[in-house]
């Protein structure tokens, strides 16, 4: 319920993206109920490969807290965030993490599963601590990106 | 020869890092033997993780070419990129990546490893296209390090 609602919070930044022509991915950074930062996916806007919604949130929440590590707060992302986000998410720390549609082709948990079952050391991407729920508002979510890319197709 | 000027001037921005007490880590990114972009760890100067020397390369070139692919470009680093970093030079398409210092630690080279030998798909980080060379000046670029992270134990 609490988490539903915080994720149509980064759903609207998503609808942001999309009617800017950019892939539809936002997020919002909660603290103690508050939101403390909100962000949509920029890289065409900015010309920039690294503007990613999380990476923008990220920097957006250490901004206001004026703190470089977010053990308290949670980032909603209606998408399963890639490899370089799931990186700048460890390096911050996040006490928690939920996302929406899950990506399966460039989400960072296909990188965890490769590694399971092996005897090679399992590594994991996010910080240990970091607790994660994904599939929140799931359908709204990934109905937003196929729209978007049917979209480009026509 | 080549490799190691430009790895030098990724260097000469490692130190300015060091000086003003930031992990010493630079890079810079060159293309037609031009040197486009130059960027130094500033994670506690601008207190964001996401401040990593090849974070804000990838930016500044794509900036100065007004483009967000670096299919022509090089990046010059003077450590091994982290996971993050690795992303974002994925995303950028970079055309070719020479860093320094290894790092066992945190480089991303680990997860590579880690699926290679098993029935897991192998999941490389870096585009398909990006070439790499790893070890160029190693010695200067992990002493600097190591003395940075002597000074603060001390």
């Amino acid at each position: 319920m609490h988490d539903e609602f915080y994720m149509q919070q980064a759903y609207k930044e998503a609808v942001i993206a999309y009617n800017k022509g950019e892939i539809p991915v936002g997020a919002v950074v909660v603290v103690q109920d508050k939101i403390i930062a909100r962000a949509h996916n920029q890289t065409e806007q900015l010309l920039d490969v690294t503007a990613h919604a999380e990476i923008l949130a990220v920097t957006g929440a250490a901004n206001y807290l004026g703190a470089k590590y977010l053990n308290q707060c949670t980032m909603y992302v209606t998408l399963e965030p890639c490899v370089m986000c799931a990186g700048a998410i460890a390096w911050s720390q996040l006490g928690r993490l939920v996302f929406g549609a899950y990506d399966v082709k460039r989400g960072f948990s296909r990188i965890e599963s490769a590694t399971e079952g092996t005897n090679n050391k399992v590594t994991k991407l996010l910080h240990p601590k970091t607790l994660q729920v994904g599939g929140v508002l799931e359908n709204e979510c990934a109905e937003l990106l196929q729209r978007f890319f049917q979209k480009l197709r026509n």
